[in-house]
């Protein structure tokens, strides 16, 4: 049995990650820390019967877990992720702490200094399905953000492939409020967001840019250009889904694309392709982990339309760390996920 | 042109109050003034078109104006009040301050003691089909309630007939969340509200309990034992829909308690009374000054049930304010709200 | 391994049958019907990756499993159950059909002939905590209906203990969407029904009156007068809230009740008891097969509130409808509902 | 005071223009027809307090009026046109039937022989910010499709001014619900709606690319290369925003662009520019005639974002509809629309 500590449980994520953990045939929560709900059961923040009571950050032996999960802010998270990699204990960081390789790029996007600089040559990536063998042996794993989750496995078999080379991929991204998180904000508020929709930090200015644009270059075998971003709030909790456009590859057509994309993730458990003429929506990935994408080539103006969905809370956050996991302790990387 | 001012204008009343006036063909918003918003423009705050700058209440002339709209909470009203009383201002107040006649119902229930308690014999509890002669001549007018307006006219007709004599009335009410006003609480995220449905404060201690068991008390001409009251969050922006179960009167059907209704009513613009058999919903009333009411005994069980909507923005608040001042300068009621 | 089949599998309730026996330890998915979508896959009806083929009703043999579930409106669901049962297998039926144990009854409330009346003797209504030992020995369950299983269960321990004589109980339910099917009727659209609430059949017109009178009588060692029911259409998918009003047991208090409540329900592994102070809500349960239940004393008006809430589909349908099948396979209770 | 008709008038834009005309000065309501539910009260319908009966088509006397509003499906609106026409009497479609020039395009757009391409040639587009001239004179007014309008307001000054020469404009449109019709379909019922995004007919195949295309060549004083058009649908009950990709003019900052929309739309009431740093959401215009739209250049990637919103029911049917009726009979084009 593996033994997890969730630091941050009480936003949605950590609070997502407690109870994907709760159902984990192999492993168990040891203890779930909180700032100011420190002492709480957590049946008082949550509708949840779960038994479990907050405890403070200080008063729990980060040594004593197999794995610690940081759903906290940037910058509180690096610091805690050196304290428990001293201890000896692996880390997953759901924060964007330890996304961005340069710590340059992350000081420019982020506005502080890299609190660990100098843990960033050795965190991991870990958008599951394309660093699996990192993963494994990482004793820090950076989990990706929502939106680089949804981007990046709609788009990586062509990056791959070198077909997207000196492309603009604009990436029209919509999702649901509980990726703002559990804070008291105005513009979370049921009476703002409720039969709105409403861009924001849309162009080049969203913080997932710098992400996004680093692993697509990773990713591609021909470097493309780089990311027209535009995320937008909707109303819904949970969800996101992009609608990407790229130029259509010279003389492809839906059968080889669909070709490319099934040969790519044959075996991959959280990757659902559909099949042509159907497309994917938020309802076929909420509440699990699964990244649903549907192909849509456009001969008329060559151009192809990708659109992929996934939960944000779970394969954007709190899934993706439990298949992290999973992969990092040699389980199943199915387990608990299904 | 009455020239009306605005005290507390960021939040959804205020900003409601806002939007009813500048569509007033006889009134015009004078000032609006807010706390930590003063100096931004209101399109700063909400999606509106209105180019409008909020000021400091103590850069404002209370004198200046002809009316003194507040919108603000309980305590802090009563402070203003007294200073635009004095200033020769008439004053329609949205909170809680001068509901209560008796300053020591309302030092139990609100916590603190009274701040102007030699006003609350002056002040018109502002319930304007049931007050209009005392609204027309106040100086202070005492904005009813949401719930209390919605559960008040929905039983008037039969308290004052004597017909509720020694009965409790179960008030089983459903808010909008924009009741909540638009404070950055975790209760009112989407993501708590959403798809859910949530009963707070109920049976006999809500604060409204005690505004509604006291207009009972006047409007009946034989006096009910009292309420039970059990408000519940619903995910809609804007609206109360109020249920509401009285003992059926002796030997009264359906035919009778619509000639009680009708007659009650048959003069008020903004009073909805349904046909036989069809049900008051929150449609019915959602942007409207209206309540809609709709009357259902049931023989077989010796009760009646009424249903009755309103939106609580409107009148539930901003626009039964406007009403009052209508009343108040000898305008035509039904000015600006239609 | 457990053999079953779901008749009607295209609606919201026969649907949810299909994922919770998907993931099922003992029992699997024999076959599932439909009419009008017979030979689809229901992928083109559902975004799932479930690969079932609907089949029609004649070209499956009901003799070949274990258990039939019918989600099929009534009348035609009881002409299925003569079938099955014919064929040696047992049935639990989701519709109306077999809870009401009078076929005059049954006929004055659907407006049509019971169409197997002689099997009306021998159906178990399947209230699992309440008729556990008659379900396990049933060849045809009845299902119970989605409002009267939150409503019954939250006042069963007081009917038993004979605390509720001669009352008159108030139920104010209110249900999400999918209760009223998958059905394409203009008041089940989302512009009819988002932003909207919507009472209907209030006082003693819903059918369920009949089920629920018939079973509170049954449950009851002194009876009850009966019910009064206001059903409203809440703008969620999932779930049902009932907030019921009783007279308060003279000289009960909160400490009695919950003592009552949980001396009764103390092995139940789908009731959640809230302690005292909490409020049950729709997020309690959605997504659950879970019933969460508030007590709410009100001496000052001498009335008991309780507060019910289920998750519509599970509890309310499918949910129960598995774990009656568990019991009568003398399977762990709990199993596949987790 | 002009006499209108409203053929069609039980869908929500039917009904939206009988709510529009009920508050306009100008004009009153002749008749209202409809096809099953005709002999109906309108109340029976909506919630409405509006005290219409709605006839059937073949008892009203289309020449006794001096405009007809038609708000029927495609096909059976060119039919009543030229009813109409023949009466005497003028006519704004909201249909598609007389959107599209050429007869050949629009059965090959709508599968069926146009019914009267005869007056092809005659009618005019009523996008009336950029056909008020053809308009004032237009016997038979082609009222713009929802998506079309707002694609149109937004890219048509960079149309005019030629800085789109070759260009694939990308739309990214979101639509509310109302937008498919008050018809009782299972893709528009809350339950599927509610908490899901789905994207169309996206890429080349909605039926509004050709009314987009045919404009935009129009507009345009040199041509771009088309149009890539992704519609998705949004849960909610009102409007479209659209999200519009096009290359940045070469050399155009922030300042120039909003000085050409400043200026290409300086007296245009319904025309809300946002300033430089806002973006325009769905709630900057539900419930009202206007269009907002926001200028996002994005000089590291070379493209230009524009964001448009429109209320689909009002600026995006109804309400333009309204306003080209002002424009035709010479009234304040704002009338009835503020």
């Amino acid at each position: 049995m593996i033994r997890a500590g969730v630091v941050g449980a009480t936003g949605y994520t950590g609070f997502e990650l407690i109870c994907l953990l709760a159902r984990h045939p192999e492993a168990e929560l040891a203890f779930a820390t909180a700032r100011s709900d420190a002492g709480k059961r957590l049946s008082a923040l949550y509708p949840t019967p779960l038994d479990i009571t907050l405890q403070r950050l200080e008063e729990v032996d980060l040594g004593s877990v197999d794995v610690l999960f940081l759903a906290l802010p940037h910058a509180a998270a690096a610091e805690v992720a050196v304290q428990a990699l001293a201890a000896g204990t692996r880390v997953v960081d759901l924060s964007a702490d330890f996304r961005l390789r340069d710590a340059d790029v992350y000081s420019a996007w982020y506005n502080h200094r890299h609190p660990a600089p100098e843990l960033l040559g050795e965190a991991v990536y870990g958008l599951t399905e394309w660093s699996r063998e990192d993963v494994r042996g990482a004793r820090l794993v950076a989990n990706p953000g929502c939106y680089p989750t949804s981007i990046l496995l709609a788009t990586a078999p062509l990056l791959q492939a070198g077909l997207l080379e000196g492309a603009t991929i604009i990436a029209d991204s919509k999702s649901g409020v509980s990726g703002a998180g559990r804070a008291a904000k105005i513009g979370s508020l049921f009476a703002e967001v409720s039969e709105n929709l409403k861009p924001y930090s849309i162009g080049h200015s969203h913080r997932h840019v710098a992400e996004i644009e680093q692993e697509m270059a990773a990713l591609a075998s021909k470097a493309p250009r780089g990311l027209l971003f535009s995320p937008h709030l909707l109303p819904v909790t949970r969800g996101i889904l992009s609608t990407i456009y790229v130029p259509l590859p010279g003389g492809w057509g839906a059968k080889q694309l669909h070709a490319l994309y099934r040969e790519t993730y044959a075996a991959e458990p959280f990757i659902w392709l559909l099949p042509e003429g159907e497309t994917a929506t938020l309802a076929h990935t909420v509440n699990t982990n699964r990244c649903a994408i549907s192909l849509h080539p456009v001969p008329e103006r060559d151009q192809l339309i990708l659109v992929s969905t996934i939960d944000n809370l779970v394969k954007g956050a709190a899934g993706q760390a439990v298949q992290n996991m999973n992969v990092m302790f040699g389980m199943d990387e199915r387990a608990g996920l299904l």
